[in-house]
């Protein structure tokens, strides 16, 4: 076994400790993030910073850095206040990692990657037609996070669009069904596979498992 | 194809609502968080909201929702200024589930549910011994979110505790080889299987997958 302090981690090569911290917290959502300028040039992006907030109201939060997710996603977000998360599938998941290259301002990478924009009467941010969970969200909040540039999205969950199949009889969002995949540090793709499902814990009771879903 | 919008979001039964809007975002990161109070009582629970914010210097976000992980987490981490993420095996995944339990303050849940201390000295909180990823964060800012009353804490990577071999030569670490469990929604467990590895990407070059690595 390893102990790293801070002194090491300080001392470490840029992009091993970029690889390294981005790895450690384990598998993370993996989402594109699609939004729209006010002259109507679209934006799309992959993120794996979303993370629930609650459920009523529906909040989800993200985390926006600069240097990587370009100025244009935060800049149409701010104007339009709207974005989409939509999930990623197997099928095309290399197109999706695509999207993080460094494209001009003002070019689309759903058009330079070969997605198909989906979008709903009354909500300007464009879908990604391709995946099979697909959220839409109105900012909220901003938060900026001093201590390194980045920027905290707050946002409220005002659209979803799935398909009726995916969704379990108590609410539950099937993601196996759904084909969703997830990351682990900044480029490991990875496909889950179900071990279980348990009860809601109680003390002194054992942990029970539910029988009724997944796969 | 099903759209669901913030009228049929709000009028949702209170659990069938909780459990749709916890799965939207897919898979999350999991993993045991361990606190201790001033007067030496220890606390283990389960989250799925940390986030990376940064590598330099390496910070982690989380959400703690004081309905949830009761407030021994929070008033431990607010008064000793440190506490611990430590990742979930599917060997003991059950007994990780219990830490969601209810148990009443001043109970340890390392004791309740079966998990070992294990302390670094010139550190307060404990590690959980049977993990094999293992980060000690120094609390850095609590940031109070009013539209729900939850909230986010960003910490410091101060320390790691991990095995040499899961550290790959470029840094990333290996969440397949270190056993990580990842879930989804309130209490759906799965244990990923490794699609591929994506090199760093550029516009106008096809993805290329990189072969060093996994599993």
């Amino acid at each position: 076994m390893i102990a790293i302090k801070s002194i090491h981690i300080s001392e470490m090569e840029k992009h091993y400790r970029i690889s390294l911290i981005n790895s450690l917290i384990g598998y993370k959502s993996l989402n594109l993030l699609g939004t729209i300028s006010q002259d109507g040039v679209t934006n799309l992006s992959l993120i794996s910073s979303a993370f629930h907030l609650g459920a009523d109201p529906p909040l989800l939060g993200m985390v926006i850095r600069p240097e990587r997710e370009h100025n244009d996603t935060l800049k149409n977000i701010q104007s339009t206040g709207q974005y989409t998360l939509n999930n990623v599938l197997p099928q095309w998941y290399k197109q999706a990692h695509q999207t993080s290259a460094s494209y001009p301002s003002g070019v689309s990478e759903f058009d330079s990657c070969g997605f198909k924009k989906y979008y709903l009467s009354g909500f300007k941010a464009p879908f990604v037609f391709q995946s099979t969970v697909r959220v839409g969200l109105e900012l909220v909040e901003i938060i900026d996070i001093e201590r390194n540039g980045t920027t905290i999205l707050i946002g409220e969950i005002v659209q979803i669009l799935t398909d009726d199949f995916l969704i379990e009889e108590d609410g539950n969002l099937n993601h196996l069904k759904a084909g969703t995949m997830t990351v682990s540090g900044l480029d490991s793709y990875f496909l889950p596979q179900f071990v279980g499902r348990l009860a809601y814990a109680k003390p002194g009771k054992e942990p029970q498992e539910l029988n009724k879903v997944n796969p």
